[in-house]
């Protein structure tokens, strides 16, 4: 079992993402696919005079903060319009795709964080009415019973709260969790970088191998969305995955195959 | 099995409709709900400038004109949101149900209608371009599979074309076709209305009970988007659906539970 997570359609190739998958299945190789859809969320909050607002929490991380109308939005593209599309390439080019949230089946649940902290113009703020979930137990039911079937699960970045709400997940941290407990051989994440770089934003400074005990340091040199990946291979890499592949996804050709061939930074349990 | 089509947000009362699909599903009577969302795309539309255009067909009936922009906002209103809503208000009740649209694994395979022809200010037209389709073939392996494993399907109308395209369909032929398909036992059409009316809008004149062969007169009687219900329950009986009831969607208390015990049109093979 393999989960490669992809972004939304912003500086990824999906084209040639779908064509992997599709070699991925001929082959009788299950995958799963997780996605995102930020870019599509802000233009869609942009075009309905709703626009994003970013927050930064105390310790560096940046994340969409989710009021009941952003979450109604989020929904509508990442599900309605990323989701929809990217199982409708893949049926196109003979792909079983079957389109999920993290909502389905219980499929990822999560704590409602409802109150988050945030760090804006260098105060320490409160914010209330939060729709964020962390990820607090995966059911992988629903999406062995469709691998079993043949089927390639896509699943957009929403959960159920325990409290039985729909809120945003991080689909980095998502597809994390999914393959640990879906006990995946390996987790990609694509991303518009060709993996983890040292200098940033130097792509020549790639980093190509990296152990799970020095992720702790590579947190260091991780900027903005990197941080999250890094943190997910962390998640992926203690949940018993034994390697995580953090590579290119807006290459031309085989980005997925280039990835599990060796291209991107590839990290390893122990 | 039973298939429930129920509309959108519009006119109908979601709880107790999700009240009764979690006892039919904890009386272990396998259950599938189609939905529309006509209305959230029209008010989405609207939002984003792009608001619907109606079209009647020579022999009568209204649908949509689907141009690209149009499929993109009505996948994000009826998936994004009232799929969503849907497979939320479900869970939270504690139904194990499964958001889908009729592209999923193939589920729903249509023909494009990209050309339609219309009648505007009594004059015939041809509109091109459409993205709508008439269900061609129906793979109900992907519904099974989800029902045998204990979870509910909620099926938002789309479907994937023969061209691998993504196409709307209207909502209650949809559900005709898989009640067709998954051999259901009954098909039940939930309305804002207490059934079929001989003199609409009199509620006090609801036909109790029709045979499949007083359908061609009943479309007489019924007007507007009751034309395609009684389209859809022929369609229905002539697949082999022994039983379609038409039904109030409005009411406080067990809509499906009353229509399966006699409330409401019901209409039988023969």
């Amino acid at each position: 079992m393999l989960v490669v997570k992809i972004g939304g359609t912003e500086g990824l190739n999906w084209d040639p993402i779908c064509q992997d998958v599709l070699e991925l299945h001929r082959q009788g190789r299950p995958v799963v696919l997780v996605h995102g859809g930020s870019a599509e969320a802000n233009a869609l909050g942009e075009a309905l005079g709703h626009p994003p607002r970013f927050v930064t929490s105390p310790s560096g991380f940046t994340s969409r903060y989710t009021d009941a109308r952003t979450l109604e939005i989020f929904a509508m593209a990442v599900l309605g319009r990323v989701n929809a599309r990217l199982v409708e390439r893949l049926l196109a080019l003979g792909v079983p795709a079957v389109g999920l949230t993290g909502m389905d089946g219980y499929l990822l649940v999560a704590r409602r964080k409802a109150t988050i902290r945030v760090v804006e113009n260098g105060k320490r703020k409160v914010l209330r009415g939060d729709y964020t979930g962390r990820i607090q137990e995966v059911r992988p039911d629903l999406v062995q019973r469709l691998v079993e079937g043949g089927y390639v699960p896509v699943v957009a970045p929403l959960a159920i709260s325990t409290e039985g709400e729909m809120v945003n997940v991080d689909a980095d941290r998502a597809a994390a969790s999914l393959a640990g407990a879906l006990k995946a051989q390996a987790l990609v994440l694509l991303t518009a970088a060709p993996g983890l770089l040292r200098n940033f934003p130097d792509e020549a400074s790639l980093i190509p191998r990296l152990a799970a005990h020095e992720l702790e340091q590579a947190m260091a040199y991780a900027q903005g969305r990197m941080k999250k990946k890094v943190l997910a291979a962390q998640e992926a890499l203690a949940q018993g995955v034994p390697q995580v592949i953090i590579a290119d996804g807006r290459v031309q050709e085989r980005p997925i195959l280039a990835a599990l061939e060796g291209a991107g930074t590839h990290i390893h349990a122990g």
